[in-house]
């Protein structure tokens, strides 16, 4: 029970809080673990995220809604679900659930990974 | 909906069965990312786990005790729990639970990951 790390489900900021919460989980030489919880965020319209690192995420609780450039539909994502997205592939959060928190854990990848940018209410 | 990844919740393996199911997610230099279901194996008595790499495990699903060599009590963990084992940390499995499967998100780290050891039915 020592030094028990903050459970990733636990903590979370309530519906409508205005911004997205990300906390750095474990940073280190070409890695970085996040959680990120979004209450309702989404990506301001024709705002794309064109990272130089790949980036896998999960969602562990929630729902959202992601698109990738180029795809015909979001991807419709639920606690379980995980996508790799490749360096300078653009996407946007199409939508989070404004019911519940959505939780992320993101793995950036890479030598120079920028941190996450929150984005804006929706 | 293309290329639409496993949903790491979905496709467990019943509870009995008798190896733990390891599956790679993403594997780079340097990093490998894993899902590792239990279904009620825990480490042999008096076997430790000693890697040479650091591992960052988050529980998903299910129900699970850790110890940590030099801890006076095992960790007990459940879904949004984690840890960073680091290298040459003594840890063992004392217990995965029996009733449903526990899913676990294994983060290897370092240069030259090995694979992780199924352990035995306890």
């Amino acid at each position: 029970m020592t030094d028990r790390p903050l459970n990733l489900l636990a903590g979370l900021p309530p519906p409508g809080t205005p911004d997205e919460e990300i906390r750095t989980l474990l940073a280190r030489p070409g890695l970085r673990i996040e959680r990120i919880v979004s209450t309702g965020q989404a990506s301001p319209p024709g705002f794309w995220y064109d990272q130089p690192q790949d980036e896998w995420v999960l969602v562990l609780a929630g729902a959202a809604r992601l698109r990738l450039d180029g795809e015909p539909a979001d991807r419709v994502l639920g606690p379980g679900d995980h996508l790799l997205i490749p360096a300078h592939r653009r996407h946007r959060v199409a939508w989070t659930s404004p019911e519940a928190p959505t939780v992320w854990l993101a793995v950036h990848l890479g030598p120079d990974q920028a941190s996450t940018v929150a984005v804006s209410p929706s």
